[in-house]
């Protein structure tokens, strides 16, 4: 693809009107206060700003009052695992960062910065966000491929006392255990009943099954490219390895479809396809969940013959299961407390809240709400704050 | 001094109005487009900007058309020089970063974020800046203590293909060359007329005196806590040993004070003391920039006694030498021809251009412009922009 920055190509692309809108960026910088004249300039600045600096050298708890430092999350990407594009290094990945940081503020007031980083190292990325992070209140890891994502995460929980969130993983997570327990209540179910398989061990797949587990669902197995994930294999990494011990309690084996019948609940955060046979093997009141974008494990047409609620990750069909449902939430709850970190208990709670938003509206087409339902944020903020005190990782 | 966030206490910091305007921080993220409803979601996010990231991707100076980068600069520090506080770490030093921020949004529309390090090390303090280059247009360093200031921008100069501003040093530079230009011209001299002493080695001493080389000035020696900078002194690190051999061709020795008798220009970067017989030992239309906040060298009253003109770095005097007449217009006219770094050229056309603002008007208290001059930022940017151009480092 030959293209310069001439005039003339940048018209040719601003026909589209995606490129059309990120002319310039979508975010900017702005000052919450005055300044007019030189004394605003000698509090904002010199002297003024001098007494709010010792202050807080003296007493650092009060960076939480007087800087932006306590509402600003960044969101830390290297641009391994952009959408579904892969690999495509920090500076593409760019516009999907500025993206989320959009949505964070738009959806929930907490402002966001895009931290695109020129490594990929394990080692690298985390002693960067370490030294980085007396500048933000949180961390949004995101688009890291996985298995580093997990380390990254892990690690960096450890090393800091301020939320580290890798959305890929926990937004999805969290929405689609909301989605899963509203599509059980409408049969009468409760999560204990279902046996699931999720096909994908990526993030999102692994950060799914665990949830789940979390919260009780009654049988769950994981599948990878090479089939299901069972202790028997030795070609798995330590966090498929760990997955294994906590999953697929049957021991079974094969492949995700061989695995599909008599289940009642199908996950696909993959990338591959399902037969519409197996979805057709599968119980009675199944629920299928074929989340891979832009193209579902299987179209959601075909899954309705055989399902009873079938959810995807599209906008232009129901039930979409849409991570911004969660990471503002979860952020704003967690920022209104100074939480230390997220717990898992934060998490499925924002689930519940999530899921409760439209518990009396339920329809196999309308499991979870629209992102535009401006009763979502309140339910998550609430839950995840109230969940930090009951917790103890609450500062305030 | 023991403080706790208690809201009581809190009431009792913001009796201070400096304190009370820090609430909350200074700054905030803010989308530059509409997010109403899917349709905006779908162009701002998935799907539409995956196209965006594919095409930067494939052709990555698109980034500069299509991300909020290039408009973007990094205000880094370390907190290790922070105002006349000194050492007081990444937290405290967060209040003069936002406020610095927020002088580049009003002044001249640059977006700009605090970046506070958890680190103080030269090496690496300069890999967390090379791993976060893709996230922004431009470096301003800042408040980053002598003499690692110096090897830390020198190396990022040469690793980063954007601009890289330790502000401590050029910004300082750039102003007082402005001002001293046109306090010559009050008394029909040019800067090669002049004898100028600069009491103060660290990092606007040492910037100050090579602008001042390079411009043009007749002789210049500079002066540390242990006297003049002259070849014969072992005792110097390898920034103050070059300046050394460029500097002081007379070869003078011994205290700031003794060689004032007979100069033309004192120059005070170093938070010591001068007295009034050495200002008044100085020969006739003595020039005095008394630099040192927030108590000068030496009171402006008294220098008035016998200089000619005299210039502080405080708001309530005249004069006033302010970093913020420099800075917002270099990165603006830097980052609006993609300027690959700003080169020594450049900094002498901001001052030229910052001196031109006044030149029809001096007077002996008005030889530099208001930071509220309107005329300031355009008459900077444009000659930064036209000088990158000339200069071969414009890349549109």
């Amino acid at each position: 693809m030959a293209v310069t920055p001439a005039s003339t190509s940048l018209e040719s692309f601003d026909l589209d009107p995606a490129f059309a809108l990120h002319r310039g960026g979508k975010l900017e910088v702005r000052s919450t206060i005055p300044v007019r004249d030189a004394d605003d300039l000698s509090l904002a600045y010199t002297p003024g700003v001098a007494r709010v600096c010792s202050a807080i050298a003296d007493a650092p708890e009060l960076a939480g009052e007087y800087t932006w430092v306590s509402n600003l999350v960044a969101v830390v990407s290297d641009g391994t695992a952009v959408l579904g594009l892969g690999d495509i290094g920090p500076a593409a990945a760019m516009p999907v960062m500025e993206g989320k940081a959009l949505l964070f503020k738009e959806f929930a007031g907490v402002d966001a910065v895009p931290i695109c980083l020129d490594c990929t190292g394990v080692e690298e990325i985390i002693e960067t966000v370490v030294r980085l992070a007396p500048s933000f209140g949180g961390v949004n890891l995101e688009d890291i491929s996985a298995p580093r994502c997990f380390e990254i995460e892990d690690r960096l929980r450890d090393l800091l006392d301020i939320p580290v969130f890798h959305d890929d993983q926990h937004g999805t997570a969290i929405v689609v255990l909301a989605a899963l327990q509203n599509a059980a209540r409408l049969s009468g179910r409760t999560l204990g009943d279902l046996r699931a398989v999720v096909a994908g061990a990526g993030a999102s797949g692994v950060a799914v099954t665990r949830i789940l587990l979390e919260a009780g669902i009654g049988e769950i197995a994981a599948a990878d490219s090479k089939g299901l994930i069972h202790t028997g294999r030795d070609d798995l990494n330590p966090v498929k390895a760990a997955l294994a011990r906590d999953t697929n309690r049957d021991g079974r084996t094969g492949s995700t479809e061989h695995a599909l019948a008599g289940a009642d609940v199908f996950i696909g955060l993959s990338g591959s396809t399902i037969s519409e046979a197996a979805i057709a093997s599968m119980a009675d009141d199944a629920i299928v969940f074929a989340l891979s974008n832009p193209t579902p494990e299987i179209a959601p047409e075909l899954a309705a013959r055989h399902a009873a609620v079938v959810a995807t990750g599209r906008s232009d069909h129901p039930n979409q299961i849409n991570n911004v449902l969660a990471f503002p939430g979860v952020f704003r709850g967690a920022l209104d407390v100074r939480a230390t970190m997220i717990t898992e208990n934060m998490k499925v709670a924002a689930a519940h809240a999530l899921a409760a938003v439209v518990a009396d509206e339920l329809r196999p087409d309308y499991v979870i709400p629209s992102p535009f339902d401006a009763r979502v944020a309140p339910a998550v903020i609430a839950a995840v704050a109230a969940q930090a005190q009951v917790d103890g990782v609450a500062r305030i």
